[in-house]
């Protein structure tokens, strides 16, 4: 699953019939700082994301695998909101522990 | 989903004879302010977009979810077109909202 | 779909007994000017398209949704050569265009 | 499959119900030294990986054949612990081997 | 399909079940002189290929059609090995040859 945070959300009125009651937010990739990345991309919201929140996305097939999104033509869905993360191996420290 | 804008369109006739009746878009990817980004792909049109107008696309096994598309070889497809896009959280506020 | 060029052929005779009689093309992906960019895939052709034509590729399991390449170990496929492109948005006129 | 090593775990109480129980490891990609490369994500874990192992990831539809993942809005898998990598043919001895 | 080397092979006493009796290479991609590219992946082997053999390789869901991998977690599978390549449009000679 990619990390993101919620930054904003897109309206389209002009839609397969299908999308119909979905929330499509818009996503920008975050590294473990949650600081952001060069790329976003726009995912249908499943748990009810605020803006702002840090959040999980299934791409692909899996993303038509919630109650909201199954058999729908869209191919990214939110289905985790993180509290957040354990990093137990910074990569400062990655040569001490390595296996 | 992929955002990008409808720029061209690309004439085939000799091709799968399950994709006859099917318009090509040439979709480029764009940013949040609209601006070109360096790549494209080609889409099936589910939605009637025109020449100029921002849309949405979904890629992979989900571009055939469409009633256009259902079965067919191919793997992209517009299921939305965008009117606009609410950035709650641009980037230069992003530290001061952060979680 | 990516764009791409038929630039040559795979010669494969040790391969999945699924795979007998397919063609396996070398496709390098191109730009809206038919310049050659920076990477290649191998397409199984279900079209008969020659070398130098401009073709579409679907890929994933789209790729398997052809006659010939129906439930088959093959992630890339042409689907359509390309007789020309209509680009009405051009780069240089983006913002004089924008909705 | 994508090679890399678990660094973390990600908390998440607020997510799709059929993600109840699953374990959402922190994986950054590694290189055949171990050594990091720039990217990571987050995948579920069906095999018991600790912190600092070396894992095998499977990403999009295959990421939901495993017992835990079956149906489940998930797009990578922990599906195997790295004991160690033979390789043959090192980079610097790759012009003596070539076929 | 990518083109890619087999380089060596990956050591796993934990794993899935469905795993077992599964060969995992290592493959890294190579260009079209059977150069390596600065990228690599781990595949199982349907065919039997052996260290420095020229392969093709399936990923995503096309990686589960062959006899050895059907239904199982894996995303990427050696499906052919490659005798050689017919480049009969080499970069060089772009221009001359479009269409």
């Amino acid at each position: 699953m990619l990390l993101g945070r919620v930054i904003g959300t897109v309206w389209a009125t002009r839609k397969d019939e299908m999308l119909e009651g979905m929330k499509f937010q818009i996503v920008r990739a975050v590294d473990l700082d949650y600081k952001p990345l060069n790329s976003f991309l726009v995912a249908v919201d499943s748990v009810g994301a605020g803006p702002g929140e840090i959040v999980l996305l299934a791409q692909g097939s899996s993303a038509r695998l919630t109650w909201l999104t199954k058999d729908k033509p869209v191919d990214a869905v939110i289905m985790a909101i993180v509290d957040k993360l354990d990093v137990e191996i910074p990569i400062e420290e990655w040569e001490t522990n390595l296996p």
